[in-house]
């Protein structure tokens, strides 16, 4: 099975979908989808994925959307190595956690939502305030979690799909100017992930498709 | 072991889990929280779900939160009936469902995000605009998906994670008063639904803390 991903650079849904396949050593090819010229508005793309958003995972029948979806598939199709611990109660924490990105911090500041904001003549000052509040919240509920339950990653001592959604969540943040200081094992998960060649790989500025800001 | 749900009867996210909980035959004891009253802002309610969101599962060790991650652990824990089916690719796309919603739908238009586009002085028109068009994207990506996969429930001929998160979104987009004509797929199971005792007894109408508007 040949897989290609859908992607971009600096968007953090397919993020976690490259680090869940290099943590796999699962190959791949990846096929940058122009966001900033609308390309993902367009027919080709749209006959992929009908919400017009990235990623889209192409090889296993018809193709695969939402990173939540794709990190589920890539572990019951791609056991080892696991991304989610044994105990089905923490199992459900390292999905917590994913979903407190997922659902409750991303969709609130990705491309379609600040585009939205901007469309309704809301200033560029109070986008970012309204990004940075929805980051803090997040992160807020999950410093106290990664510190529990963190020996070195998000949960335990080695990668969930807890550090797939994070660490891309963590990269993001930086474009939002969010003060990591109250979040200290946030950071020491975020400066583990770059010593590791599977976060490494994944990380915006390793894309073929990466334009310096 | 005793479940306690923590709920609200016209919050989508823990009407999932109502519905999940009532699909599987699990009893438990559901605790109304007081958004409109801000109870989720206090300490005690904060000390169960740092997030401040509800729901929050309690009886199984520490609370549980994330309604995505507490179908997977109801789903693990309480095989029988299951609510994804046993193809991979199949439960790809029943995740991928649910995710549209509970990803890509539900968090643009909570309570705290309406509460929010309230305080940047966004009028209240404006707000039922940004509303519809999160709902309007993704039941528009979710159609074709149904007709193609649903035999009376979104996927297949069982209720699966996607009902669960399908129909509180199909109740909560009729007070954005978004018209369902577009979508006769997803409205034939919400019909579907009424008549199913599991749905029925979870609806907003049925929870002790309903009051009508």
């Amino acid at each position: 099975m040949s897989l290609t991903l859908y992607t971009s650079a600096r968007a953090a849904a397919p993020y976690r979908v490259r680090i869940a396949l290099n943590l796999k050593g699962i190959e791949y090819m990846p096929v940058p989808v122009d966001l900033a010229g609308s390309e993902q508005h367009k027919a080709p793309y749209r006959a992929l994925n009908a919400q017009k958003l990235i990623p889209t995972l192409e090889g296993a029948g018809d193709p695969l959307t939402q990173s939540l979806a794709i990190l589920e598939w890539l572990e019951e199709t791609h056991p080892q190595p696991s991304l989610l611990p044994t105990d089905p109660r923490d199992r459900a924490t390292v999905r917590s956690m994913a979903g407190i990105v997922a659902c409750d911090i991303h969709p609130l500041n990705n491309l379609r939502v600040i585009r939205a904001l901007e469309a309704m003549n809301v200033s560029p000052d109070a986008r970012l305030t309204w990004a940075k509040r929805w980051i803090n919240d997040g992160f807020t509920a999950l410093e106290p979690m990664v510190a529990k339950h963190g020996r070195g990653w998000a949960f335990g001592d080695q990668p969930t799909f807890a550090d797939c959604c994070l660490i891309p969540q963590v990269a993001n943040s930086a474009r939002f100017q969010v003060d990591l200081a109250p979040y200290p094992a946030i950071t020491a998960v975020w400066e583990a992930s770059k010593a590791h060649p599977a976060f490494h790989a994944a990380a915006y500025e390793q894309q073929p498709d990466f334009k310096p800001a």
